[in-house]
């Protein structure tokens, strides 16, 4: 039987990742059993929510146990099956988590994907993070024509495609903020954003009030804290804010304040949380969209792939530090 | 022609209001126009949004101007017509303000209110108060049967009746905020809530998580900060808040910052801010439940009266030092 490395969680981080949070370990892949399903992983997502779950408070999943594989969706290639729906050859998704091999059950989430499109495409654009950005655009934002819109993380994998989607649904205005000079460029150059605020160097809140003279109706939230904060300050009356995530929070014992909550109150602004699991029955309406969008070139993205199952700590903490552009995803074999 | 006493804006105030921060002036009431109808104002709505409309930066209504008449709600008298609608001895409710005299033209916002119910539950339980807690209560936190619930300001006129909403409505669990323990004890003895914490002696987070095992599904908000944060911290999944108001911001210059909105994305939370008067169309259905509640004795709420239009100014400043229960009504004139 082939080797599994599988990288375990042997501590609760605190703050970024370290080499002393996780446990290495290698191991002959057991024979399978009946009704099981062996996949060689091929490809890892690199999601906040990854860190979400080394903490110990449970979220919307269990935290990972100490010393159980770290919990990651990625795609991966059936080698054997002894389970129906599952063949020899099939692309499958799911939490396979961060090893080489993934023993998929009947109980698993696992689900066949077509043949035909790039791995890194499917665990993007047609992945999680192209449907967040679909679903939480268009079901959570309730983005109407016209609106005027600001996303956060604007460069990141959720974020890039939420704003396009905002522009091609017919925004009035579309404006990202991100943490370089280069991010905003891209931002707007190439991805088509009005404006892009630079959090690091520039007064968010003042940049927003020049910007949105009449409020910011629709706000795509990726980060919390001050950016959430400088929003709220801004909102037009009827406003809607999407909460995808809080990257801002994941890495801190406690997350970064915000004070402007009675803006809401003012403004009658609704503000909601979301976790696109909740979603799966709009997943196909999405993906059909996207791939039209995709086509048409509409809508562009980046992924940058990075080599080797021992590099997924390391590129997980790019996403806290800012230090990537679009969706980032780990190479464990090629396909 | 008789005397209007009207008491003006003279400077923004800072915290609680002082004498120095109004100009009372005495003056003739003007004879009346054609398409006037000349009010003698009876009562007065002491509410914290006259304090939020004395700030500097407009809120959903622009701010009192500096020499204006300060902005309230109440209840007068017809004594002179010459506007349709409205004859000699019809009461009337709308904008008056802290003034004994209030001249409404056709452009006014004033309502001819039924005759025969005592003009301090006209201001209170059939009122915008027993209406917003209604609205607010199943409306915006859309109540539902089961619901574990968080009131604030449960001892305010608000709170004491969305609470109270809550159990009739079918609440597993209904928990109020208050400031002191002979509000407490009055919120669980006479209104019939399960408990309620003391925000000043107690930790609310701590007690929330005891009483709120599994979790709350409903927040009714009415003081935003400290409070509101610890209801944050103790969400169910798909949990509803409605912002009904955030009385611990009003009097000062930075709002009380909150941490756990990262919550709402763990728990698929929703947060809403509401205005009254957004939702007019519902008023007769809330009146006449209310009315039904009452008589049924499901119902029971207290009304403080204050007598003397001078003493508006102060008997405002006791809604944000807490030194009231119920609905804290200024009379003008005997009806």
């Amino acid at each position: 039987m082939p080797t599994n490395r599988r990288i375990l969680l042997a501590r609760r981080p605190d703050g970024l990742v370290t080499d002393a949070d996780f446990e290495v370990v290698e191991e002959p892949v057991a024979p399978l059993a009946e009704g099981d399903a062996l996949v060689r992983v091929l490809a890892l997502s690199v999601d906040p929510t990854n860190r979400v779950w080394m903490r110990e408070q449970d979220s919307y999943l269990p935290a990972i146990e100490l010393g159980a594989v770290v919990r990651a969706a990625g795609i991966g290639t059936v080698v054997e099956s002894k389970l129906d729906g599952f063949a020899t050859g099939d692309l499958v998704t799911g939490l396979c988590g961060w090893q080489d091999y993934w023993t998929v059950t009947a109980d698993s989430t696992a689900n066949v994907l077509p043949a035909g499109l790039p791995v890194e495409d499917l665990l993007s654009i047609y992945g999680v993070t192209g449907i967040t950005a679909y679903i939480g655009m268009l079901d959570v934002c309730e983005l109407r024509e016209g609106d005027a819109v600001v996303v956060s993380g604007a460069a990141g994998g959720v974020g890039s495609v939420a704003g396009q989607i905002a522009r091609i649904k017919g925004a009035s205005r579309v404006v990202g903020t991100a943490g370089t000079p280069e991010k905003c460029k891209w931002v707007v150059d190439e991805l088509g954003f009005d404006a892009c605020i630079n959090y690091r160097s520039e007064a968010v809140g003042e940049r927003l009030e020049e910007l949105f003279p009449d409020g910011i109706d629709v706000y795509f939230d990726n980060v919390g804290g001050p950016t959430l904060d400088a929003v709220l300050a801004n909102l037009a009356i009827g406003a809607r804010i999407g909460l995808c995530g809080a990257i801002s929070a994941y890495t801190r014992s406690t997350p970064l304040p915000v004070y402007n909550t009675p803006n809401l109150v003012m403004q009658r602004g609704r503000m909601r949380g979301f976790i696109i699991l909740d979603h799966l029955d709009r997943f196909p309406d999405a993906v059909m969209e996207l791939v039209g969008w995709v086509a048409e070139g509409r809508i562009k993205y980046r992924v940058e792939v990075v080599d080797g199952l021992e590099r997924a700590p390391e590129t997980l903490n790019r996403l806290f530090t800012g230090e990537h552009d679009g969706k980032l995803v780990v190479r464990v074999a090629e396909s």
